[in-house]
């Protein structure tokens, strides 16, 4: 599974164990300038008791091109209206793509049929890798790609939170017990590591426990 | 383009360029035990005129599992019979479409739109991501997970090799001038870097250069 150390990935870890699946959890240090979420992923792997988690490197130089990867400013203070539409600077190129084929790869090595990720096509920044579509096409090639698949393990590609709003993933987590507190949502974190409290991913969040009507742990100020 | 400093890889960029395109080389260091093919892709790129030459890390605990990354041995002198069906212990878990992401993502943000890779499905050792299938099913999901493609860019993958003998391949490598001297195709080279003449690979390279009534000047002792 997925781990980025933010709150959806959190959840989906969370919905994976009561799933009941033992879960390699996999981040990616790609050069991200919230580099805190690694920490975050750490914390989270642990307190939800993952089988494992592993960091794998990926070569920055690959991924460049985003605000997210030094490519750029993450824009901050946004409106509804701008977040829901267009893809903004902080896309990184086929990341997901990326992600998902290296996920697959550690999978069929530890001959693991399922891979969860925490995208959100609803409540989200427009990324065209967090769609249903991009999801079901990257099944089929999966179980194209692998030993596994030709062999007769296919592998399956769940993504618990497609369709819920933030609002409804915040209370799933809450059910859960997700320590939302140890959850790093923010794209471009102050010096402390707090979150900014400005970018699409901070405002999104900040409505998601709006919505809910509990106070985020990890609240920006 | 995907050159791993083989043969076939060779023949591939030279073809791209014979087709009129400026060419991005991106190589792998994912851990492979011949990891002389990466000293071979530096020396092909700049013959061929490559733009630019990227070897991009990967993570090789992500690729960890097949023969070729350490995890058994590389099998030799095996028959034309034993080649021809199974996949074999050389596979490496979801390797191209690993590969094929990455490149996308390099492709993404320089902006280019035709990805080139040498996989062959004739003569060849079964890989599963070898196929025109997998190819296929890759082009899908990478144009549905870019933002070029969503915004009206959609990128072609091209496998000119995909249904060509051995032999053809060489041939044509041949006519474009490729220096077949300076490519690697052996799994387990020795020492010194030459090839070991037994493994599958060069089994089958070794095939078609006697095919084509031509020495290999990198032949096997």
């Amino acid at each position: 599974m997925l781990l980025s150390g933010g709150l959806d990935s959190a959840v989906t870890l969370a919905i994976a164990r009561a799933a009941g699946h033992d879960c390699i959890a996999v981040s990616f240090d790609y050069g991200q300038r919230h580099r805190i979420e690694l920490d975050c992923a750490r914390g989270i792997a642990e307190t939800l008791s993952a089988k494992e988690h592993r960091v794998l490197q990926i070569d920055a130089s690959s991924l460049a091109g985003s605000a997210l990867t030094g490519g750029g400013d993450v824009p901050h203070d946004r409106s509804d209206d701008e977040i829901a539409h267009g893809i903004p600077d902080t896309y990184v190129p086929a990341r997901n793509l990326v992600f998902l084929s290296m996920a697959l790869a550690v999978a069929e090595t530890a001959g693991a049929r399922h891979l969860y990720i925490g995208v959100n096509a609803v409540d989200y920044s427009g990324y065209p890798d967090c769609r249903g579509t991009f999801l079901k096409a990257f099944e089929q090639v999966a179980n194209l790609a692998t030993k596994a698949a030709v062999e007769g393990a296919p592998c399956s590609v769940h993504a618990p939170l497609l369709d819920m709003t933030k609002a409804q993933i915040v209370q799933r987590g809450l059910e859960l017990g997700v320590d939302f507190g140890a959850t790093n949502s923010c794209y471009d974190p102050l010096d402390d590591g707090a979150p900014c409290g400005t970018c699409d991913s901070c405002h999104l969040r900040a409505a998601g426990f709006l919505a809910v009507g509990v106070d985020d742990p990890r609240a920006c100020v």
